[in-house]
């Protein structure tokens, strides 16, 4: 089947899910989300928006306003600041405190919800691990963090350790962890990721070049699992390193593949 | 040569242009401008914003702090009221009042401007229309009415007959023509379009199924060129009705393909 053109399927009909960020050059999401809704046949569009954090207020407010917007992609830095703007949001989006989208409900209401941490997990057990009784080495207690500690947590790991280089930050996130009553031992950490079995980077380290490695790249266990979830570049020296090392590795693409089925059924009022 | 598809296309750094109006359903810019981006490859979208009248100023804010944002098509309601955000207009714009589009600047300052009026005016004379020592009737002196009417004026034509239902406003509108020093005899007129070369309909009757004609259309003389700046429907009562009489016509629509191309050199930063 021809698949149609932007110019035939974008007209004044056309609904509009913006992708928030500062940066936004390198997101994904447009070109990704825009495909999905081309491929279920919805009359959709996912732009970009290039919106500084003193702006947010303001975006916000007009967004909402804006009859045709329904829903909004939010990437850095504003996953935390945005849960504030949300009427109704998931518990998972409740626990860390922040979301990465939100959509407009049929009574107007915007309800915003944190999928970073499941997409990485559909990624990670496609690649064949099984979190049940797999320990964890998390580097970034940031939003996108936070959403993969709570998954991993609920998938039924044995043991999470977590590592930033602000602490409070970290211990927060292990306070929120302990405060669900869940049986993992989840506790501070250092970044050495030797003996575990699923090694995270949450950190930005690794975006610009000459940045530090977040962890101790050169103690990953050959049959471990790393991901980083820098989406640019796709390859990063930590999963240079992990993949040297023969570990089985998990890129930022990697998990948009599941992200963007997830975030457009989110968009499009699905359960998720 | 294949034209490259939305999701190829649409990316982190797309460069957005929005066009505003209530109700939105009906806009021919985001397919037309989408499409003549594309043709100039140009990374740039136009996309619908369904944007209520009360809702303007807000909007109007997100929008310029929205740094992926460089250009907006303006459209009913806001053609007069988009005009106080600018900064900076065209002359064309100042003495009708309001404006269609806006871009902007490398300043960052917003440059607005008026382009109905050239618009028809190319496409009237694509069809053979001279307007040198023509007499013209218009009906309707709201934003693209006026727009029209100095375009008419500043073309040549010898006479402009204005008709409103607003008499003030009609008047307001002959007041600036004649404060131009033209030489042209611009008056207002009855709704009667005998004798007339062109007669241009620039009010929204004809829009809905039922409504009154804006002019007396038995008395359309067979010369005559007659447009209507009506989208949606393409062929009016108007249209259908000069058609029966041997009139030339220039409808809304092919009034919008040299639209298009001076909105795109507009926002792409050629002088129009």
């Amino acid at each position: 089947m021809r698949e149609p053109q932007t110019h035939e399927r974008m007209n004044g009909e056309t609904r509009l899910h913006l992708c928030v960020g500062d940066p936004i050059a390198q997101v994904k999401s447009p070109e990704g989300l825009t495909r999905e809704f081309a491929a279920r046949e919805v009359n959709a569009v996912c732009v970009p928006a290039h919106v500084p954090a003193d702006s947010l207020v303001a975006f916000m407010a007009a967004a909402k306003h804006t009859r045709n917007v329904d829903g909004l992609v939010i990437t850095v830095p504003h996953k935390f600041s945005a849960f504030a703007h949300c009427e109704v949001t998931s518990e998972r989006a409740r626990i860390v405190g922040a979301i990465n989208v939100m959509r407009r409900e049929r009574d107007c209401r915007w309800f915003g919800d944190m999928t970073d941490g499941i997409a990485l997990l559909v990624a990670l057990r496609e690649r064949g691990f099984d979190p049940k009784a797999s320990t964890a080495l998390l580097a970034g207690a940031g939003g996108a963090g936070s959403a993969v500690a709570l998954a991993l947590v609920e998938a039924g790991i044995s043991e999470l350790a977590i590592c930033d280089v602000d602490a409070a930050r970290r211990d927060a996130l292990i306070g929120r962890l302990k405060a669900l009553g869940t049986r993992v031992g989840v506790h501070a950490g250092a970044p050495d990721p030797s003996g575990y079995a699923v090694v995270v980077n949450a950190t930005p380290a690794g975006m610009a070049p000459g940045d530090p490695l977040p962890l101790d790249a050169d103690r990953i266990d050959q049959r471990a699992f790393v991901a980083d979830l820098i989406s640019r570049p796709v390859m990063t020296p930590l999963l240079l390193a992990a993949r040297t090392r023969g570990a089985s590795i998990v890129t930022g693409e990697d998990m948009f593949a599941p992200q963007k089925k997830i975030l457009v059924d989110f968009l499009l009022g699905a359960p998720v």
